[in-house]
Order: C-alpha cells, then sequence, then structure tokens
C-alpha cells in the first residue's frame, strides 16, 4: 500500500539471485507485478542469517514506494542483528490446490515475491512513523486514523527495518492442471479449488465499552465468502 | 499428517535458537503442539544460505512420525545446495487480524512453526515415494489413493528434502487486543477479525471427460464458509 508509488512500468533487473532457473514462464518481469504481490498481503518471512544459519521469522510489512517496512520488536535478536545484513523477505500468496490426473502435476496456484537486499533499522523518528502507519495500513486499512497514536515509549519498543525494493523476483502460477495428454484420458478428477486468505465478520472486544458499532473501514476488511464465490 | 506419529507428549528440547526472547507466553513446548500446526498447513517457507546470503523458498511439505518432508524440482539450485546444511523451515497461519484502541496494540493472531536442522536429499526410492505420499496427502488427502502413480523419469526430476523434528519452536497468539485499562475508556472499536485460508467450489478442469463428477474426497477440502461462521 502506498501513495507515492513510482511508475510501475519498469522491469525489475534481472540478477544471479532473481533469475528464474524453473519454470520461467511463472516469472513476473515488472515492478508492478512486485508491487502487486506485496500489497496483496500484510505477513512476509524473513530470511537472516545467524551464527552461520538461516533463520525465518513470520513478520508485519508495509510498503512506501520502493522501501519494504518490516515491523518488529526491539527486543527481538534477530531483527537487530539484521541491521547492515543481507535480508530475503518472502511474501506468498496460495490461490489454489491444483489437482491432475497423475500424482507428478499436482501443484499450488501462488503468487510470490522474494525480495533480497541489505536491511537498515530505521532510526529517523518520522521514517519510523510513517513505516508503522504503512505497516498498520496494510493490515486494516483506515485504522491509522482512529485508533491512538504511539508514545515515544511505545516507539522505542518497536523495531523496523528498511529493505529496499531494488532486487526481487517475482512468480505466479495460476490455471489448472497441466497433464499430458495420454493422462488426460484417465478417469481422475482434475481441477483447481480455489484458495484464499478470507477474513470472517468482526468480533468485538468482550471489554468494548458499549455504544460502539463496527466502523465502516473493518466492516470492508472482511472478506464474506469464500473463494471462487464473489459476491456470496 | 502422519499415520505412525510418535506420543506427542514430550515437549521440545529448548535450544539456543529455541528459547523464545520475546512473548514466552506465546510459547507452546509441547512435540504435540509442533505436529499440530505443522499438519494444518501444507505451505513452509525453507531458509537456506547461498553465497553467504539468506533465501527464502516457500514449499510444500509433509510429515511423517519426526521427520519433514520438503517438496522440491531436481532442477532447482536452491534445494540441491541445502543438502547437508542447516536450514530453517518456518510454517505459519494468519488466525486473525487484531484490532486495538492503540495502535502499538495491533497485532496478528497466528500459528507458527521453526524448525532448526541438516537437510537431507532423500535418494532411497522407497522413501521418496512415501514422503512423495505425505506431501501429496497434505495438499489434498485422498488424493494418492486415485491420481496415476509417478513414473521413474518424473521421480527424477523431483527432490525430495528430509528435515528432522528435532529442534523447533512453536508459537501462537490468540485472543483479543491487550490495550492497557486508560485505553480501553477510548471511543474506538476494537477487536478481532478472524482469518483463515479457505478454499472454494472445485473448478474442473476444461478438459475433464464428460461425466467424471468431484469425488467426495475433493469436496471435502472445501471449506465452504469463511472464518468466524461455521456452518454457513
Amino acid at each position: 500500500m502506498s501513495s507515492d508509488m513510482p511508475a510501475g512500468a519498469a522491469p525489475l533487473p534481472v540478477t544471479p539471485r532473481t533469475s528464474l532457473r524453473r519454470h520461467r514462464e511463472r516469472g513476473r518481469p515488472g515492478r508492478a507485478d512486485l508491487y502487486a504481490v506485496l500489497d496483496a498481503g500484510f505477513i512476509c518471512h524473513l530470511g537472516v542469517v545467524a551464527d552461520g544459519c538461516p533463520r525465518v521469522l513470520p513478520t508485519g510489512y508495509g510498503r512506501i514506494g520502493d522501501t519494504l517496512y518490516l515491523h518488529g520488536s526491539s527486543a527481538n535478536a534477530g531483527f537487530a542483528a539484521a541491521n547492515g545484513c543481507e535480508v530475503c523477505v518472502t511474501v506468498t500468496h496460495v490461490d489454489g490446490l491444483v489437482c491432475a490426473r497423475s500424482l507428478f502435476s499436482h501443484s499450488v496456484n501462488y503468487r510470490s515475491a522474494m525480495v533480497f537486499g541489505t536491511a537498515r533499522l530505521v532510526t529517523d523518528d518520522a521514517e519510523r512513523i510513517a513505516a508503522l502507519r504503512a505497516i498498520t495500513e496494510q493490515l486494516v486499512p483506515g485504522q491509522w486514523a482512529v485508533a491512538r497514536q504511539p508514545t515515544a515509549k511505545e516507539l522505542a519498543a518497536t523495531a523496523v527495518l528498511a529493505v529496499p525494493l531494488t532486487e526481487a523476483s517475482v512468480k505466479v502460477r495460476a490455471g489448472g492442471p497441466s497433464d499430458d495428454p495420454a493422462d488426460c484420458e484417465l478417469d481422475v478428477w482434475a481441477g483447481v479449488l480455489p484458495a484464499a486468505l478470507t477474513f470472517g465478520p468482526p468480533e468485538p472486544d468482550p471489554a468494548l465499552r458499549p455504544g460502539i458499532g463496527i466502523p465502516a473501514h473493518i466492516r470492508a476488511r472482511v472478506t464474506g465468502s469464500p473463494p471462487g464465490r464473489p459476491g456470496v
């Protein structure tokens, strides 16, 4: 989510880390493709190297232009250790289960983005607040304007990592199974079960003061229907 | 998913990598907790170190007892490079968006497991087929029995990594926002939007032979209703 998004038409540079060796037809070379995958989610998997070993941490994120901001705690050792280090941030959306006639052709429909770069711990207060705003708005658009702003103490307890969106690869698998023609003669059902992360009706906090209704922007976040059944 | 699951009552050993420094109340120390998180999903994020840099790859997995099996391609360089190396495999389920009165208390309900270990490329054919079965059944239970079995050529094109479930941490956040009592007086809605990966109605392959109906095990995979609205 970003209000000052640059033109996304430019292709992403291809580097040894981002060139696809397999399923090149699934590659999406445009910067707009990268933005689309990132902006559609709110949880990423941050990969760091700690004591020579990989560590993969799920965390929240937001985007402002060509910078990805990751949410963490000042007390999180892995987060602090990532400052100035190479990281890999992966965002994955599961879009469907692909059932084929042959076991080999089973697959998952997905959109994923892998971002490589040097992480920077954000220390500037203005940038940190802008980043937290982007991260919050990625979670529930509209919340920044209505909830209580962070105090200095709360800000001190929060860590934000910035990762530049300069080196990234995007892969998308969509559509049905790709069985061989011979397999298509088999007496086996084949198709796709569409999948999506959906949100159910809001559950008010039991401690909610009486008279506070569910705001429109919260209602708007609810998906209301399972995938493949829009409008139900 | 596993048919020969050992007793899950034993606690997971605590190591420097798995001891929680933050939100210890979210830790789940039991082996059964680990199995529960792993068995509830089918996509993990595999972290490897390649040329000194982290790389986070989304991929399918299955579990047999105390071994996690990851699905890949023989042509995937990152996969082959992981053989004999330390990896981190993270599985994350998003269960809800936690809206608080204060921005600082916003959160995500989730269940996540982080597995650390040395990956082993599975070369034994019997183990490889058992692993592929577990991975397929994790995706769509019941598919292994009905779809065409892999040929030798297809098996050769498939890579399977085994990761022992000896060192792992599990974290779970559930429930509503944890606003300070003073914030609870604010005129701001607070609560949870339950979330879940849901599956819509099966979409048959356009090339499906006439007369092949949707099997019961495929129908059983469909969630049918959004989270927080069971039975609708």
